[in-house]
């Protein structure tokens, strides 16, 4: 695929992805591809991550059953950011909130909790 | 700020930053931070990054006009994201389109262009 040619992976092989719930505009998470992840999300019907920690492909949902479907993959203007509509099931964050942006910080430094979680107990 | 000391940033003391847009959720772009950097953008009142090409500090609209105001900044659960509501005031994308994710890739492969530009020629 030739847009795989025109990707700017970073010093590890990776590209960031952003991550937005299709149906509402919230953003859920950021991923990231390596070329083999992305080439597998765009011909795919579901986000393919490669985890910085732990060396490995993942997909969202896989032990949690909060999986992810595609519904649009845009690239920016740089190409080296992808932007990647999904329907979201359930809890994007394994700490069982909709979203990993849960948590605000104000100007004077202090943070806080602004989302509610989904459920009682943390998820994979 | 002890806020900033549990921030993770990567290999080059960079953090990606999310900049969406606080009146209807669209993501506009994705800039990088140093810890300097974001400090300024959570004690102030707009995102300030760091280029990694040119190895600088920027802040958008300096020269476009095509400023942004901070809404909100939220943070991800593993600390190493941002997301940045702003008030972005004409385009947020130095090609003149709104978002910098104006570009579609689609399962086949092919690319093609979703969004209008806000004016004939590029801005910085």
């Amino acid at each position: 695929m030739s847009f795989l040619d025109e990707v700017k992976f970073n010093d590890q092989g990776l590209v960031p992805a952003i991550i937005q719930d299709a149906t509402n505009g919230q953003v859920l998470m950021l991923g990231y591809m390596n070329r083999e992840t992305l080439e597998e999300t765009v011909t795919g019907d579901h986000p393919v991550f490669w985890s910085r920690s732990r060396q490995q492909r993942w997909v969202k949902g896989e032990t949690s059953g909060n999986t992810q479907r595609t519904v649009e993959v845009r690239y920016d203007c740089d190409v080296d950011t992808l932007l990647i509509a999904v329907e979201q099931r359930g809890a994007a964050c394994h700490e069982n909130y909709r979203s990993c942006f849960y948590r605000r910080i104000n100007r004077d430094g202090t943070t806080e909790t602004v989302e509610k979680r989904l459920g009682n107990s943390p998820t994979r």
